[in-house]
């Protein structure tokens, strides 16, 4: 099986920049491709920025065209990037695709703070993305937790196993 | 078969901090722990310092030192940060245990400093040691290695199968 | 005269975290503590944070509580920080104090980011604070402005004197 | 008087690299460029890199052409980034040029690094550059010290009146 890796990038947290015009953060360009060169990663992959919206706002529409889009693919290794907030619910809907691995990650604090676990997210999410069986996983705070069973914990900050 | 992880840094440029008073750098405390919390992980890890050395200066009594405590380790899971200049020797050292699921990983790149791979290689490694099945791997440049088929190219500034 | 330096934390964007939980940015603990550790300075200060709010929101009232701060403090040199967008106001209420040196400074990008001007202009106006003579100053992207002669261009993103 | 104003640099911790290859940081580019784009100045400045050398290593040949640079720039405002431990050997140097305002600035750590004092030193050393009358200064840890009256205090990592 190629191991050749297709990222997509759909908005969220982790790709948020500070707007002194508006004074507020906003999806910015996605912080996946200096991630990826600050970390000098040694694989091809192709980047897809499908969207850019926290994930709050995110549509049946939306949610469909990423499965779309992810199903369009050639690749059998997915990575998507993706605001925490709704996440669980579009591994769910990635759930009919079952020749692939896809893992979906993001950032509870932007990429572009000083302190952040985006880039320790991108780097464990995937690792998984190359290595599970095929199957939707969601790879958050250090753990990699099956699509339908995995919920963000608002108060803790983490996502736990439903 | 318990997740639980055990994590042993030896030193390496990944904790290599600046001493103005000597203007060089040096392995400095282990920047796992930093890294560990800033990615606010859900995951429970003993964490071991075993040795604080550039890997250049690592002697064979140093390597059975790190695979003694490996093998001691009642973890299954095992993830070890080591200099990269002979980080693949040390894991052939290690792959006479065989019940383990044992990663390397290090930086090229101080964690200290505002740009580097360490975070990242961090992340993509645990990710590794807890998905992979038992064996010796090196896990850098968003590429998981078996031992004793992986080297680093030294001008390339990646690791490369071998 | 004496070089004791007060410095007053009003909020603005140099103090904004990201709080995830409502994704958004929110003023936060001043950044000011951290910056003068990271830069291990070799005078004495002291530090009061006034308020922890966005500069739009300042009112009358909160003026005139910086104005009856710095008033009341027997430092001779001041540095205030404060939101951008109504930072010139401000300056404008502090004039009739006469016989302390003033300087007033903030940020277009939070101190928690990556890439921010919020250090540099601490150190900046920190400097400005010591040296200039009694009045009233903004010191923001590299210059010293005088109070009532200076204005936030939004579009240009700078500070520029008017 | 003119504002102009002129950057020279001369290597020193503040431009340190971290080279992989030779496992110790070396001078590398200088730093300030980067420094000045991020904290969007508002002000015109030349920017001349004189020499990429730790300051244990400059002769008094290298001294008398920092000198020279400095005594031929039509500037009268002048920055000059240097290493820390014999910065207060050239700010002496530097004193026969009466009709200049001369600072002399550097960092304990490099402005790589995630946690530096650099950028808080060049943002305070240009505002003293461009504040103090004519005469040669050395601006470190928050203090602006004048020529001949200053040494650095190896054990407190600090700059302190000789």
């Amino acid at each position: 099986m190629s191991k050749r890796l297709h990222i997509f990038t759909t908005g969220g947290t982790i790709d948020k920049v500070y707007f002194d015009a508006l004074s507020e953060f906003k999806i910015g360009e996605p912080a996946m491709d200096a991630i990826l060169r600050e970390a000098n990663v040694g694989f091809t992959y192709d980047l897809t920025s499908l969207m850019k919206k926290d994930s709050l706002e995110l549509t049946d529409a939306d949610r469909e065209a990423i499965r779309a889009a992810v199903n369009a693919s050639d690749a059998k290794h997915i990575l998507i990037t993706h605001g925490t907030d709704t996440m669980a619910k579009t591994a769910e809907v990635l759930k009919d695709i079952s020749d692939k691995t896809i893992v979906l990650t993001g950032a509870m604090q932007p990429a572009r703070l000083r302190s952040t676990d985006a880039i320790f997210n991108v780097g464990f999410a995937l690792s998984a993305a190359q290595l599970c069986a095929p199957g939707v996983y969601i790879a958050m705070n250090g753990r990699v937790f099956e699509a339908g069973a995995v919920r963000k914990d608002r108060e803790a900050g983490k996502f736990v196993a439903d």
